[in-house]
């Protein structure tokens, strides 16, 4: 294993005073190898698996084998492939009837022949193999005998071990790895090198690596995007409840782990970079909120000398290029709804568009209603009375449990259903002329729209738990919403406002003189891509003067400007026009397609990440723990 | 700029009420992008400027200007353009004469004529304008007249304006963004996005940007590895006094920063990912020293099924195929040398080979000396005297600094020169016949190797600083240096050995045995990657086997195994043999490669990071600060 000469012939001669045979087979391989690679160029063609004249060894191919012990992998084997002479590296799936191994690797499953009449001790080594054992085997494969074939894509043939070499011997496992069997969450956790060698984790893995190198081929090869890592080292921003501290030496001193490099992508276009992307790191101390990720990645876009339009057909160009091909091409442009119409039509800014079910405007009908909390709803500037209709929703005899995340449900929702079924008094006296325009099937509730939202999907759901189809689970529908109000109330004092995105989104160029009068009327570029309901992308054109920049920070936003000096600098020392996105996914299903999650609760159940430090570690950092006594549990 | 309407025609009708003429322009010019990406197919060529006949605007367009305000870039324009209507985007690197406006971006510099007949809201905003402020220009491309022509690469033509539009007014800055001028390196830090705008460090990220392309290419496509991400919140290593550690919500506990994802990497191998790779965010706190990145990134390789030689094979594929066409083809394989081959000859683990100069052993002239300390070198087991001879060394006639970086440079080193310069007092003795054997205008210097091995390369520098051609600086000497050391005697106490890189390397199989017998003759499967001196890569082939490991752990290293319990219970559950290797340039210079680093003491002088956080900010992570006193400074 060993390389200790200099291997280029006309170099000036630390020749190796000791070299073994070994060695200058090796070295003589090797060369051959580089040879090889001359020959066939810079340009390898993907996956092409080229055989080497000079050295028939797996080392000298491009490829899943190419450099490895193996020649083949074990899913890609064909009656074509009969009469040749392989090598597979794979864990042992398991043994049948001391007669065949099923060998795995990422790619497949191949059956390895037991020969009976064998050396004694191949056939002694091959039967008494674990489960999950690591093995390297050479043999021959063969077609199987007429009858014996399946279905699996090797399953036309098979490979009379000749040879067998034991890397590995599997101990006992915590749980086995066949796909069929269930685990528990934490379990899977624990032991997450187990449970990633599942097949449904192996493509997993692989189709999010192909879909993020597809992702770069087109920022980079296609428009001309510089991929710029920013630093995840940074100043806290103040208030950033959710960004993790990291103690620095200096006493006192603190980075922090940005929640995004939003910063950084706007002073690059203020640097002149034009295009900037970076697969992004990112960082959020949501606490005790389940189920978020403390750490994720983001698909991270910033352009300069663009305007919205231009953000958008970028996306949408992007998720064509890097759709799978196996799911069909993807139509563009995606629907684009206002956030007006969103909320009217789905009571959601981000709406599943894969059912209708829209709601309906009931305002007329109960323009002189004297239920008190209708005629509150309809005094208000802009108020309304909705409803959502849900087709055969009467397949549910029983009320459906519209209250379940509700607060104060009385006050705000009132239901009926139809003829066959039951009413709430609420709203009986007006239901039965309601009901007379509705298919005898259908139910309906009336509700304020933030509620009625999430009602159409709860709807939605117990409905295909009826065995109604409602949505179809293998469609992609995408969605752009658009035209987002810049401002919003904020919550504890509705007289202030809030950046509904954040302080940088630009307003739409028609809104900007409101912005000096009515800041609570101009809408945001801000857009918001949906996919089946699920935000997994926002963005927006950015302010990129420093006096409008530092009029919503200071009059609209009341915030002190002095700390965000450096990106108001930026601005007055010639800033492009720019705007951007970032996709990322955030549901909780992201557990699949990364390798190493952290649990519900932020731990890594696998090496027990948070974990104790001692006093004397911390001392550098010029930091102790405070515990938190008895009573007056701090800092919760 | 608002796109509210829903654009496909045959979806279910969530039309827009008040779709504007404006709004209805969009959409259609969106289509139309769509249905010329359509026509063009998935396949995007890399660049191609291919021009829509449906819609002329720049929009439609793949490469640098795609979806962008402008039509060409300002480094484009050839003669051949002459005539064509343009619109460029940039930045005003200077006016002339009232005549023109040289505009730049990233690619370049576009004269713009100023068209002295013009409307006078034209010429006044054009001649008005800042240095770098903002503009977009809009003109015809014309052939300069005969003689005005220059050596840029737009030298031949101007581009004529006719509409101008100011996006924004720089206002003063701190400094020119000229190349030519010399600013300090605090001010180029604090005003990163300026310094960013340089011609240099745009083309520095743009190379880095294409590098790392290349390499995903050439990883991904060509060889099937998988891009994996892996945490960077991790528990913390036992006496990892170089990880930063990252306070969590709950009382004592703290995630850590990993220096590398070497166990997450050998997990994957165990998970059977087969192939991994990843271009990886590393933190180090390397406190007080200078210069040093507290946050870098690696390209970080594992494999499983390979050998030593594998890795070196795929490693200089990476390289040849990722390297910048414009420095020529790269030469593989690499020359190797082995740990004992690179001390005994240069003095170091990792020489710059770019020139000769080896060590030349003289312990056969002063084996009856009796000058002490070389007297008690060769008495060591292994002991010699080495000298390094300097050709033309006489080119400087004062003596050689030797000494500037050694500690008792008195007892170490002697140094002779040449008949016509001066002499050292310790090897007077023999040093006559020694230089009888020299050319008449060498020095010479005696000593042991490590403080040759510095000695060598400061006398390059000093002959280099004196006009003497040492190195040629255009060229890139790539080096593997194999077979090290698996463990060293600790510093503190040399009975005790640790390991020379990490725990995880695995012997040489040859010297396996001696594990057991003599562990610190074993020499590991570790090699080391060095261009021109510097270490650029280091990887291994690890121990897959969790005895070897548990054995290393406990009885050579005497550590505790109960702290790496994951990897060992890993190691059990059926293990490939795999190795790999981390890639990353850590020298100074990584400040012109990256977008924003730290400064010398890890601190971002933009915008003021580490910085203060509250004691209120700080309750909920359970930690106080606790400031140094006067006395008993602590921490440090």
């Amino acid at each position: 294993m060993r390389l200790h000469a200099d291997p280029t012939p006309n170099s000036r001669g630390q020749q190796s005073d000791h070299t073994s045979l070994k060695d200058a087979s090796y070295r003589l391989e090797r060369q051959q190898h580089w040879l090889v690679s001359k020959i066939r160029g810079l340009d390898f063609p993907a996956y092409q698996s080229v055989t080497c004249d000079l050295c028939p060894k797996s080392i000298l191919r491009s490829g899943p084998s190419s450099l490895s012990f193996r020649s083949h992998t074990c899913g890609e084997l064909r009656s074509d492939d009969a009469g040749k002479k392989v090598t597979l590296c794979g864990w042992v799936q398991y043994l049948r009837q001391d007669l065949f191994v099923i060998l795995r690797d990422f790619s497949g499953l191949t059956q390895i022949l037991i020969p009976q009449e064998s050396p004694s001790t191949l056939k002694a080594t091959l039967c008494n193999l674990t489960p999950e054992s690591v093995i390297k085997v050479t043999g021959t494969v063969r077609n199987r005998p007429v009858g014996q074939e399946n279905k699996m894509p090797t399953g036309e043939i098979e490979v009379l071990a000749e040879n067998v070499e034991v890397f590995n011997v599997c101990q006992k496992l915590p749980f086995e790895i066949k796909d069929f069997v269930k685990k528990s969450e934490s379990l899977r956790m624990q032991y997450r090198y187990l449970d990633l060698r599942s097949s449904q984790m192996q493509k997993n893995l692989r189709l999010r690596s192909q879909l993020v190198m597809k992702m770069r081929e087109y920022l980079c090869n296609v428009h001309g995007f510089v991929d710029v890592e920013t630093p995840t080292l940074f100043k806290r921003t103040p208030g950033g409840a959710k960004e993790f501290v990291v103690p620095s030496r200096e006493p006192g001193l603190f980075y922090s782990l940005p929640q995004s490099p939003q910063q950084f992508k706007q002073l690059l276009m203020v640097a002149g970079v034009d295009r900037y992307f970076q697969i992004a790191r990112c960082y959020r101390d949501e606490g005790s909120k389940p189920d978020r990720q403390p750490e994720f990645t983001q698909v991270d876009i910033e352009m300069s000398f663009v305007d919205q339009a231009g953000i958008m057909s970028l996306v949408e160009g992007l998720l064509q290029y890097s759709w799978p091909a196996e799911r069909g091409p993807l139509k563009a442009p995606f629907q684009t709804l206002t956030y007006e119409e969103a909320m009217r039509d789905y009571g959601v800014d981000k709406p599943d568009t894969r059912f209708n079910m829209k709601l309906i405007d009931l305002s007329q009908i109960f323009l002189s209603t004297e239920i008190e909390f209708l005629q509150s709803a309809l005094g208000q500037p802009g108020g309304s009375v909705r409803a959502v209709c849900v087709p055969s929703g009467a397949v549910r005899t029983e009320p459906f449990p519209v209250a379940e995340n509700a607060e104060n449900v009385e006050q705000k929702m009132c239901f009926c259903a139809t003829r066959e079924a039951w009413f709430e008094s609420a709203v009986k006296q007006r239901s039965t002329e309601l009901i007379q325009t509705l298919p005898s099937s259908d139910s309906l509730f009336c509700s304020q729209c933030p509620l009625l939202g999430h009602l159409r999907l709860q709807c939605a759901k117990l409905l295909e738990s009826h065995g109604v189809v409602v949505r179809d689970p293998s469609a992609f529908h995408f969605l752009w919403v658009v035209d987002f109000p810049l401002f919003l109330p904020k919550e504890d004092d509705p007289e202030e406002l809030e950046s509904a995105h954040h302080p940088f989104t630009a307003p739409v160029p028609e809104d900007t003189r409101l912005l000096y009068t009515d800041p609570h009327k101009v809408r945001g570029q801000h857009y918001d891509l949906v996919l089946n309901g699920c935000e997994i992308g926002g963005g927006s054109i950015r302010i990129h003067k420093a006096s409008e920049q530092f009029y919503v920070l200071k009059n609209v936003l009341k915030e002190d400007p002095g700390l965000l000096s450096h990106l108001l600098e930026a601005l007055d020392s010639g800033a492009p026009p720019h705007g951007g996105i970032a996709l990322g996914d955030r549901a909780p299903s992201i557990r699949d397609v990364i390798a190493f999650p952290k649990s519900f609760r932020g731990h890594d159940l696998m090496s027990r990440a948070p974990d104790l430090v001692s006093e004397e570690d911390l001392k550098c950092y010029h930091i102790s723990v405070k515990m938190p006594t008895e009573q007056g549990r701090e800092g919760k």
